[in-house]
């Protein structure tokens, strides 16, 4: 699989990506609508302004990835509970924070094809917004009978937040060590997959060994899932996924494969990529990038996290998960690798 | 108690509110130490550039009046417990995070008399650092015995946030209800103080009645702090408090001394102070609320809160309170007035 952008219309495209969304979460629907109610009834104030506010954002919901891999790994290991359901709402509101606040770093004017809320309704409410949902995600997480949903949730904002304070850090240091970019996305990325996946095991009952093996699968898949972000960003095209595209490189953001490309290069060849990078020369950015193979060699390692997530699920014992569930969870890795859809 | 500025030179006054912090603090002082100690040992990161900037928020901190106000419920319930001295650093922390993010939104280029970390770091570095430690506080308040604490700060940050979000929609709005005003501040100021000495009550072992009455307590004093906030802003002189002073008005924030005057102005007299207002002329304004007594009004309204917080100390039991112990709260409620110090 390439990551070169289909030349299918954006809409068919989008089409089929819910298509296959559809039946990866055939399994847990009737759960994936009880997050999507309780959500929309957590994301509510008895104030006309914010209310309206709170409206608009459950629009930053997306394909719910997050409650859907929480709610698919704990069909997996046993039983769904009422604790999936609210750690559920959990993810995803931890997740639409992030995307609010996210807004603000990168100063999207886009978000989901409409104005992003700091565009609507400027930075500082943008902020505290996103304050509000941090903070009332983690009085959710409480309801569960036990505190590990909300200790592990913690936490893992907690890492994701120094993951991107290390992204911003990192801002036009594009020549960064490979080391460094993975400790930043499993961070900003990857952690809040991880645990998602680690706690629906936990919550149907499964042993340690069992928990680590999903946390492993989610962290793979959020790796894959980021080096999949950084291919689009400079491949993609913006009608098709409906944000301000082609805009890492010109923020400063170091990349997978312009990371292995200045690894690659003698030093003329560094400074002609350092250079178009930061004069935002996209177009020639990219045709040196294919010269090295770099886009090749970034989706070839989405491509092994990928294969990581799936082999890691070999703990997982036969006799406790339902018929299908594993090649299930093997197709829901394949899909962050098309995500060009 | 007037809420003039002391002639007083502003260490010598800064000196005298710390010989009174230190008697009021001294049947804390150890417990309040422990505080301290486990702050600091948790704004702490592996990655230097995090370290670095988690030590310059340090000092934020300042009079620790939240931490204080549980622990010293604490003591008056009962026995301050270890459960006592981790929401003692949560509440501290949950505080720093808002001020971080409170200098975004203010713009603010001083916090203590040093360059704020926005001014510093940058919003974005700001915005995440404010996450980090939220997050973070919540992760550590789940360390407690009971759950109850965690619940409690992040129901309370939930409501901070939408006090906040108000305050920003009514900007440039002085005509506000004073109804609305106190919605705003109740949210955004006293909500905090509220739940901290409601928690060092129950985490004393304290029933129902008293825990409601700690909570009256703290959100009395927080009411009469924010009003006092109002009255120093337009009052006040920098150099005495360490902010940027004055810009409430500038910056389109309703204070309770302006929403008292123009309730009690004529139509021109109205047109004149919002133009005064709208222009940023300072002194007129000032000079406005003067003869219309909206200072004072709100320097009575403060004393008000005061009493009131006193008086629903009355429910604690004689027989549990430490000797001198509500005296010593007594004392504590009448030095949110001695704001100017």
């Amino acid at each position: 699989m390439t990551p070169e952008p289909d030349s299918a219309p954006a809409d068919s495209a989008a089409q089929a990506a819910k298509a296959i969304l559809a039946r990866l979460y055939a399994p847990i629907l009737p759960e994936l609508k009880q997050v999507e109610e309780m959500y929309r009834a957590e994301l509510s104030s008895d104030d006309e302004y914010i209310a309206n506010l709170l409206e608009y954002i459950e629009d930053y919901s997306g394909k719910k990835l997050r409650p859907a891999l929480l709610l698919l790994a704990g069909k997996a290991c046993g039983k769904v509970t009422h604790d999936h359901i609210i750690l559920g709402v959990v993810a995803e509101m931890l997740h639409t924070a992030t995307l609010v606040h996210d807004d603000i770093l990168d100063e999207a004017l886009l978000r989901r094809k409409r104005a992003s809320i700091n565009a609507l309704a400027g930075n500082e409410v943008s902020v505290l917004l996103g304050d509000h949902i941090f903070s009332h995600a983690f009085e959710i997480s409480l309801e569960c009978t036990t505190p590990v949903g909300a200790r592990e949730f913690s936490r893992a904002m907690a890492r994701t937040c120094f993951g991107e304070i290390m992204q911003v850090h990192n801002r036009n240091h594009f020549e960064l060590s490979e080391a460094k970019y993975f400790e930043i996305i499993e961070g900003k990325t990857a952690e809040l997959y991880a645990t998602s996946a680690m706690l629906g095991a936990h919550y149907a009952g499964a042993n340690e060994k069992v928990c680590r093996a999903f946390y492993d699968y989610g962290m793979n898949l959020g790796r894959a899932f980021q080096i999949m972000d950084d291919l689009l960003d400079m491949l993609g095209e913006e009608s098709l996924v409906g944000k301000t595209l082609g805009s890492d490189v010109e923020k400063g953001k170091p990349t997978l494969p312009l990371i292995h490309h200045l690894a690659h290069v003698n030093e003329p060849g560094r400074k002609q990529a350092l250079d178009a990078a930061q004069q935002g020369k996209r177009k020639e950015l990219t045709e040196l990038l294919h010269q090295t193979g770099s886009f090749k060699y970034a989706a070839a390692r989405a491509n092994a996290f990928v294969a990581a997530a799936k082999k890691g699920l070999d703990v997982l014992p036969e006799s406790t998960a339902p018929d299908g569930m594993r090649e299930l969870l093997y197709e829901v890795a394949d899909f962050v690798l098309s995500r060009e859809l």
